[in-house]
């Protein structure tokens, strides 16, 4: 069964080279035929499936809108499972607009946000934590986010989810059995092997869970404040840390055009970087950032680092930021290392309770030492070591502990000596809850939600 | 002779739901085999050229970077008649990044601005002129714009050229016969047909450069300021004027973020209208655009959309402003037609000496009659009715001009009853001046600059 027909601009806002208009549905071939000429004179349905064609996109009045190559994917053997025609114009917004309005007048209908992706999950091409890796693969900040992305997408993580639901399914099989035929001294033995499954399910459950905040960091960012007093190198550590590698910078939509998000990879970890403009404005010109404005930057963050100037004695500025940083997440950079030592790395340990760590923005030494503490804070205590398994996002990390605590009612019940239809319905519920991680078992409201937060023509 | 081989990302810059890495040269076909690994498990090369392949970008520790589908074109059956791969993988900023980088690291290198189309134009699969419109169809403004690039790379243009230099050909062919066999009864004859033909030419070439202001217009947009008093309705006329259908925004390169360029479609004809920031600004809050401003605006403008006010008598302030619009380029428009009439449409055109509008943004009424003065002006004596044919920017403009004078010397020497040899040698300058515009008698300087204007990726 095909869908009506959508179409959208696939390719991101702007000048390229290339532009893609994608439609999927049942009318896409025949919409294609309407507005594409082959250059070899021949009929595009003569073209076999997956064969790029060479040609012009005309108007309803047969005049060429563009040249264009066309490629149509004849369902089920697409990204939708549907037929799906991509036309590939020139990259500039006339061009696109012209071709997509030629599509509509055709009589396709411009796509939702996330709507080719949801029919692929609809068609059963991907699950549903796959099709969320496809938005989180676009999104993608660093080549770590990237990894877990396309572990995700490959179908890594939600594996694990469908093994632990098989398990499940199995032993609801073995209590159901035992419903059907009841024996007395069968039944405690075959609790005792479900209650050992279970505990099994709970441990590899924990283990994953374990990876969630990593997981979440690594798809949306640690929020990273720079803090210390006027012209410590705030500046120049900002730039040091984006240069590593071109930073990433995408606009906030609906924000002013001066709000933008500016991503550091440091050693794979993406630090969304507090304030970037407040840190260059504020070293660029006469500094007023004060200890007020620290404390609200550290408020909102998840990870500090706090500069602190070794070529100068710590003064009360200094003693109030260190007073700041107790009870987060910080790390203590001793900077100007390149210069004559007035603070050894020793005494601002001891003030700050936590290790500090050397470094000279000037010379770009210490960075290294700051990316591996960074990966050391975030990796910390995982056990699993390839982000492609990881729990990427807030929503799986809920079910994850739903399931779990549905288990340990399971666990309890057994404890309890209660009917085995009641561990049974225990069981289910874990199993259920594990079904709306991969899809399996959601309802049309969550799904409607989490494909509107993909960008159009995905 | 396949080139060196270059990769680039062909598509926009961004977030978008698919982005292409193209590459073009001897090695594309083994780079690509390097880095993809077809889901079939087949091996990439048993696929045929323009078989679009669905599978998996690996890097070197085939380690799957991204989902993709990858588009081998055998050359010459290729944009640049090299062999060309694409690679469409997710639209995002690191999955793109990391592509082009495994590309780089598997002996690609990054293609220069303009370069897949350089090629093309080197390997004759374009003449320079079309290769220019390749770029003019990418950065059209509007549906006129696109339509007379899209007749540019389709060679409606520059066939007009090589009809030129077709028929200075015959004339020089003519002419040389006569020299080798001199008779001089013969002579005059075939000078007068010659002289004849030069002059056919002369007017076709004339009638083409008539087309050079519009076919100008409709590249760059025509520099157009709206000027009126503070409260007149500049800001409700920009509103109007860019809402006609959603205004093309471009970020100016090497500015700030807050410099931008907004074009308006008006009847096909793409206005950039300047200082829209601070028309918007001044409207929006306290209005202290004057006179001053208003000199300064029409200074840089080509075209001027002055406002006035018909619900208030017209006051010094005015006067000022119809002072400043003698000499220029100018539409004058009575705003609010929708309230009580002060001043009257024949008044203010007796005293602007040009034809009055009479508009009301409020009630979006004769926006209609704007856009056909626009057009009228901007159209206004062509006698070729088709954009294609256009001259479209200022180097074809000048060749034709070079070009024309070399065929009046022709008919000058004609005229002086010099020796044949010498009219040839005019016709031959001629013949090669329009070869430039085709890029047939170009020099490699004129080429590098031509594509160095090219974005990366096209």
């Amino acid at each position: 069964m095909q869908g009506d027909t959508i179409s959208a601009i696939a390719t991101a806002q702007g000048e390229g080279g290339i532009g893609i208009i994608r439609l999927s549905g049942g009318q896409a071939l025949e919409i294609a035929g309407k507005m594409f000429r082959p250059a070899s004179g021949n009929s595009l349905d003569s073209y076999a499936s997956h064969r790029a064609v060479y040609g012009r996109i005309v108007d309803e009045d047969e005049r060429t809108v563009d040249e264009a190559m066309v490629l149509i994917m004849k369902g089920p053997h697409s990204y939708t499972r549907e037929d799906v025609v991509e036309f590939q114009c020139h990259g500039g917004v006339m061009p696109l607009r012209k071709t997509l309005a030629l599509t509509y007048s055709h009589g396709a209908r411009p796509a939702e946000g996330g709507e080719f992706t949801k029919r692929a999950f609809l068609n059963g091409r991907l699950d549903l934590s796959q099709a969320q890796a496809v938005m989180d693969i676009i999104t993608a900040k660093t080549d770590r986010s990237l990894k877990m992305a396309a572990g995700h997408l490959s179908g890594q993580f939600s594996q694990q989810i469908k093994n632990f639901r098989q398990e499940i399914l199995g032993q609801i099989a073995h209590l159901e059995a035992a419903i059907d035929f009841p024996e007395d001294e069968v039944d405690d033995v075959v609790t005792e092997k479900v209650a050992e499954k279970v505990i099994e399910i709970r441990n590899y459950i924990t283990k994953l869970l374990k990876t969630a905040g990593t997981g979440r960091i690594l798809r949306d960012g640690l929020m990273t404040a720079i803090v210390g007093k006027p012209n410590v190198g705030k500046s120049s550590l900002l730039n040091a840390l984006l240069q590593e590698e071109r930073a990433i910078v995408t606009d906030i939509p609906g924000t002013t055009r001066d709000s933008i998000e500016e991503y550091a990879n440091v050693g794979g970890v993406p630090l969304r970087i507090i304030d970037t403009a407040g840190i260059r404005a504020t070293e660029d010109v006469v500094e007023r950032i004060g200890v007020e404005k620290a404390r609200q930057m550290i408020n909102d963050a998840a990870l500090v680092l706090a500069l602190f100037d070794g070529s100068r004695p710590l003064d009360a500025e200094d003693e109030e930021i260190l007073e700041l940083l107790q009870g987060q997440e910080a790390i203590v950079l001793l900077n100007k290392s390149d210069l004559q030592s007035m603070v050894t790395a020793e005494e601002l340990s001891a003030k700050a309770n936590v290790p500090v760590i050397e470094i000279s923005t000037k010379e770009n030494h210490g960075l290294d030492a700051l990316a591996q503490a960074i990966q050391q804070k975030v990796y910390g205590g995982e056990v699993i070591a390839d982000e492609g398994s990881f729990v990427s996002d807030e929503r799986q990390a809920n079910l994850l502990r739903t399931a779990d605590n549905h288990l340990a009612a399971a666990l309890q019940t057994i404890e309890a000596g209660m009917g085995l239809d009641f561990i049974s319905i225990d069981l289910r519920s874990a199993w259920e809850k594990l079904g709306e991680i991969t899809g399996d078992t959601v309802g049309e409201d969550i799904i409607d939600e989490i494909f509107s937060k993909f960008c159009i023509g995905k």
